[in-house]
């Protein structure tokens, strides 16, 4: 009798459902704004004042009455942008003020300094001037008590800079996860070393941590485990022990040295073995008190593919993002392209646009140890099951790993 | 007289050219592979040998001779990954084998196991069999004195799964521009304290080290300089001491307060003062002591703006990276937009696919202090002058800035 895994190949939508119900939402901590670039909002940001928190200057010029209309008035003093000044704009007179400087009393329009020309204490205003022109009104940018982010919200650059003008240092945010890189195999190297008769170099604890920081966790590289119950055993046992989220690679294949799963099985549950799809077939779920435990094929092409669509996913939604799906296009293949008929495979593609369409190139072959295939790609093209040749120019759906260009 | 600026307005090509000109690419450093994410190559890597480095099983299975065809072959042993044997495989024999196991001497071919059975010494191979079957051969992911990555590559998930793949620990990279970031203004005040009448939070200096960081540099704060000569004079030595770039905003509008220039031009050079664009119109760069000083102005959009427009360039040139233009697209306008008649203007928009065009959405109002307009904006329109409205539908030029989707 031919030899089968005693573990049921399940749908990609299944082990993806499988694994979000097991991700947890990590609690919350407080981050000042400087460490805030890239986290995720554990609360709405409500503004507490509004911004301006008083009419301003938008321009530097002069504050002036509109009414007064064109003509000359008589400076009575200046405003500059955070000094205070009991100035009062009367008819016919005018203040010298900058940008961001509060309007004078009595003042109802800002007129720029190039509409003017000042001397001996008079200024002439040479254009019409409407009451408001360059005044920036209270609330203006935000108003008081308006709800700027929302909880979930990836804070980037502008989202910083918001935080700090509503007058926030610091802010509540998702704990980031901590995940263990685990690589196993008694003919991985470290980089570096010389390679004996047989030994390969670990590339995937590497390219999983990049990845795992992209995704906003914390990495924690655990190193190599040989192949023996013992050494996997205790690497587990540690890994549990201090992180999040647990990220093998390697050992889960069909062989005798797939001792993972019996130990993951003793200690807690494996939701699923295989998944039907290429690369990533031996991709194994399991939880352990509580935790999400990916075992990753060991062949970094499988093991980055593997890593985008169940780790990442699982990453964002540990910390608060529910937003977390990529971008997926409708391109045409600028090529014919050999698929697997019975998996929806992923290939790494370049996808850009020409002439209004787009269009994917694959990048080059396509071997689950290539990692060259994955340089210069920017989509993963998702291929359902079929007969295994797609013509150039066919509909595919692609997953936007960056943004296309022309 | 009306007052103007004594700085020409320049445009934004020209304003980029000079830029460009003065952000020379900085030396180069030895990182580590945990710590080379996001950096720039600063050579080609070239492998040292063949990955894989021998003929290596591609599944679980057993090693056979080809022409034996299906059929019983007696087990001679097993050969598992990293562990050597001297196993030859003759005719009429297998050898156990298991994946990334070097191939035994004799054998050119691998049986997945799912294909075969096993009964006491001796395994059934159900199907027809090939002379490379399942084997990975030598070089077949890179070979030996294969380029894999050009200087001047930024090092993602895959490249630093490459360079370990390799065999390198560490990488030869440009160093990052350290760049010292200063708000300037008497109204600004630290988020986290109260505000007094006429004052208003500081953002700038939040969001420009958010977006310093994502452009690959190394944000340092200098805190917020009074508008005052020698409170300025003395920040810019301090910046200019320890840091390869100063960014600053505020106080570079026309008005009296405009002291930078001035401080500026005694101690270096003015560029440029001015540019025809919307927001941004008072962009000045300078440079002193060979290093770019960029003074943004004080809105906090128009500082990203130009940040995004100006300064980002710069620091990808200087950190080795001549790849860094954003993908531009055109797209069609989901709505009617009023813009500068006069002025190339950038305007905020969400770019999105419908019905396999690319529209874009103005994200709300456009004023220059909204930070609002730029949360959920994956793109900058470019809006040439015209005759300040162009209707929905109309064609316009789109800087990715993240990726779009459906």
């Amino acid at each position: 009798m031919p030899v089968t895994s005693p573990y049921p190949l399940v749908t990609i939508e299944h082990a993806l459902n499988t694994i979000l119900a097991h991700s947890p939402i990590l609690g919350t901590e407080q981050v000042s704004l400087t460490r805030a670039l890239g986290r995720v909002l554990a609360e709405d940001v409500i503004a507490p004042a509004a911004v301006p928190p008083f009419p301003a200057a938008a321009k530097d010029g002069y504050a002036v009455i509109a009414a007064d209309k064109a003509g000359r008035r008589r400076i009575i003093g200046e405003q500059l942008a955070g000094r205070l000044s009991d100035l009062r704009v009367e008819p016919g007179t005018a203040v010298r003020i900058t940008t961001g400087a509060a309007l004078p009393k009595g003042a109802d329009a800002v007129v720029m300094v190039e509409y003017t020309s000042e001397r001996d204490g008079w200024v002439e205003i040479e254009k019409e001037v409407r009451a408001g022109d360059d005044v920036r009104p209270v609330g203006q940018d935000i108003e008081a008590g308006q709800r700027v982010l929302e909880r979930g919200s990836t804070l980037g650059p502008a989202e910083v800079g918001l935080l700090a003008a509503v007058g926030l240092s610091a802010v509540q945010v998702h704990c980031q996860p901590r995940v263990a890189i685990l690589s196993t195999g008694d003919e991985l190297r470290e980089p570096g070393q010389p390679l004996q008769p047989g030994q390969i170099y670990d590339a995937n604890r590497f390219s999983l941590a990049a990845a795992v920081e992209l995704a906003g966790g914390v990495p924690r590289s655990l190193g190599i485990a040989l192949d023996s119950l013992d050494a996997l055993q205790h690497a587990l046992a540690k890994a549990l022990a201090e992180n999040d989220v647990v990220v093998t690679s390697g050992g889960v294949s069909m062989g005798k040295l797939d001792l993972l799963k019996p130990i993951l099985e003793a200690r807690g549950q494996v939701h699923f073995g295989r998944v039907i799809m290429k690369p990533g077939k031996p991709v194994t779920f399991a939880t352990v008190d509580q935790k999400p435990i990916f075992a990753l094929p060991g062949f970094p092409v499988s093991a980055l593919v593997s890593f985008e669509l169940f780790v990442r996913p699982a990453l964002r939604q540990m910390q608060g993002d529910l937003d977390w799906p990529r971008p997926r296009l409708t391109v045409r293949l600028a090529h014919a392209v050999q698929h697997d008929a019975h998996r929806t495979e992923y290939q790494r593609a370049r996808v850009y646009v020409e002439k209004g369409r787009f269009l994917a190139q694959i990048t080059g072959a396509q071997g689950s140890g290539r990692l060259l295939s994955l340089v210069g790609a920017n989509a993963l093209l998702e291929l359902p099951p079929g007969n295994g040749f797609l013509p150039a120019d066919s509909e595919v759906t692609a997953l936007l790993l960056q943004p296309i260009g022309m």
